[in-house]
């Protein structure tokens, strides 16, 4: 009978190769991979099923990186990669790194020495040289990366609608909140809302927030109505800052949206809740962490190459926090 | 020189009991740990510093078991284990169990393949067998056991507090909220609220949600209105139901509190953030998340026995959408 190792001599890799081609799990290159395939078929070899069961079910491990469970956004990624891994039969630990370097490389070190199937990381450091050398296929989510596949929202695309909704409704002293000059998501919604804005030479003025978190976006709140009390639309980085925005809003008596529209970016599920409830730029986020989870499977199974970039696209969702758009508008 | 195998076998014991209980990595009963702290004095065994300090690095690997990552009270009381974690040199890995008890099986086989030192569990099958025979410890977080050691916050007090408020600040047509059946912590704080109204022959109805989700949140919120126009308070099953309550109240020009007051359940980040500002108990979420981890931490160090229990307390906090109590009142 046929084993194991007649193949791997055949076709001249190790046994674990074979193994991993076989198994689906760790990182084997396309070439080899159908070297193996067409040695299993010329020398007719039958792996043992119920062995190679077990050691896929055992290895079938999934990291998946998040920079910040507490931002919903992130929560709603993870439901997707979660659900589309459970249908491949593929279990999903996740780490949290916390928008913290030292904790990012030692999640990846832990996913090492767990020996993971692969990895799709949401976090910041996606040049960063821990994510080499790794025997296992990395995914980027929500973020761009020159090296490893990604699956990402329009984010220029988005910052543009933003700006040109908030326009068409009448805004004419628009102040920008700037996420956190590190991220380039955050960027690159900030960038696509200035092009806009300059096409239509409308006035400006940018708040930075130093993060995502609820703390710093009530900071910002707070302080852009003493800065800019002319302010009469505010294009928010995320959801939790448009909310913020709007709670200081209400709390100083500024009608929404008669004297002042809001945008929001994201749709997390409690931007539905607010009242009003939030205007906002859809990404779908649920939807990315399918896609992310779809692509690391196909690599896994050797389907793909190395590169892929998948550019999924936003919406305007028109609630309440902005105007209606006039017919002769 | 002593070895390892030296102290076993004086011990009685296994090589690697000695070596878990070196390395506090695994359960090791406190009676063989003394009788191997024992032993190693006896027989002036020094282990090698190196080889432990790398083996203990590889697997301080902690798994936590959550229920619904997207509801927010969970990602902070990951918040609160992770840093204490991280404090003493612990790795955390999630797993979203989303309220399924066959993910939960899944997850706990995956943290015993990936021999994680202990695992802290927040999920709903707090009596299931396979939580029996493992060979790390388990504390339960947001939920008791009457076989485990666990932290959790007090919903009867909770629950009663919420009814008392509500009281006190006159509403007297009040409809409840009620949590997930299956859900004990739900269940607590709904019975204790029940205790309340009746002492003070208070009416209420009663509405029942499936599940924690927005999505049922929100059905509850539009139903009730239907079904039960007069109330004048509700008390919610937590802060995501609170807000779809307030929410739904604004919509249909209800004024809050002046007609309707709210209390809700959590206090989760986002509670502070709605308009009016939402009333609730809360829970010391990021806390109870630091004294598991700290619970775990003793179990493993053998410093504590097995059932032990932490109930932390919860408090009412005002914010708008109650109205001040009246002096005379």
């Amino acid at each position: 009978m046929t084993t194991i190792r007649d193949v791997a001599k055949r076709a001249g890799v190790s046994v674990a190769t074979v193994s991993r081609a076989l198994n689906g799990k760790g990182y084997v290159h396309e070439d080899t991979r159908k070297l193996i395939d067409k040695t299993i078929k010329e020398l007719s070899y039958k792996p043992n099923e119920v062995a190679r069961s077990l050691y896929k079910k055992k290895s079938r491990l999934i990291g998946l990186l998040l920079p910040d469970i507490r931002n919903p956004f992130f929560p709603e990624l993870a439901r997707g990669v979660e659900d589309e891994m459970q249908e491949h039969d593929f279990r999903l630990i996740i780490g949290n790194a916390d928008e913290n370097p030292k904790k990012e490389i030692s999640y990846i070190e832990t996913f090492k020495q767990n020996n993971v199937t692969g990895v799709i990381s949401a976090t910041n450091q996606t040049e960063m040289k821990h994510f080499e050398d790794l025997s296992f296929p990395v995914v980027f989510l929500d973020r761009t990366s020159n090296h490893y596949p990604s699956v990402y929202a329009d984010g220029l695309a988005g910052g543009k609608m933003a700006a040109r909704e908030m326009i068409r409704r009448g805004s004419k002293r628009i102040c920008l909140l700037r996420g956190p000059v590190e991220l380039k998501t955050a960027q690159d919604r900030f960038k696509g809302a200035i092009d806009e804005l300059c096409n239509f030479n409308i006035n400006f003025n940018v708040m930075t927030t130093a993060s995502f978190t609820f703390a710093d976006a009530e900071k910002a709140a707070a302080e852009l109505f003493e800065k800019f009390p002319e302010t009469d639309g505010v294009i928010a980085s995320n959801d939790l800052g448009a909310a913020a925005i709007l709670h200081e809003a209400l709390k100083r008596g500024i009608s929404v949206p008669e004297e002042l529209q809001i945008i929001g970016y994201d749709d997390i599920p409690l931007s539905r809740l607010l009242f009003p409830p939030l205007s906002t730029i859809r990404q779908p986020a649920y939807d990315m962490g399918r896609e992310a989870a779809k692509l690391l499977i196909q690599l896994l199974d050797g389907e793909i190459s190395e590169h892929k970039n998948i550019q999924l696209p936003v919406r305007f969702i028109e609630r309440q926090t902005t105007r209606k758009v006039e017919n002769n508008g």
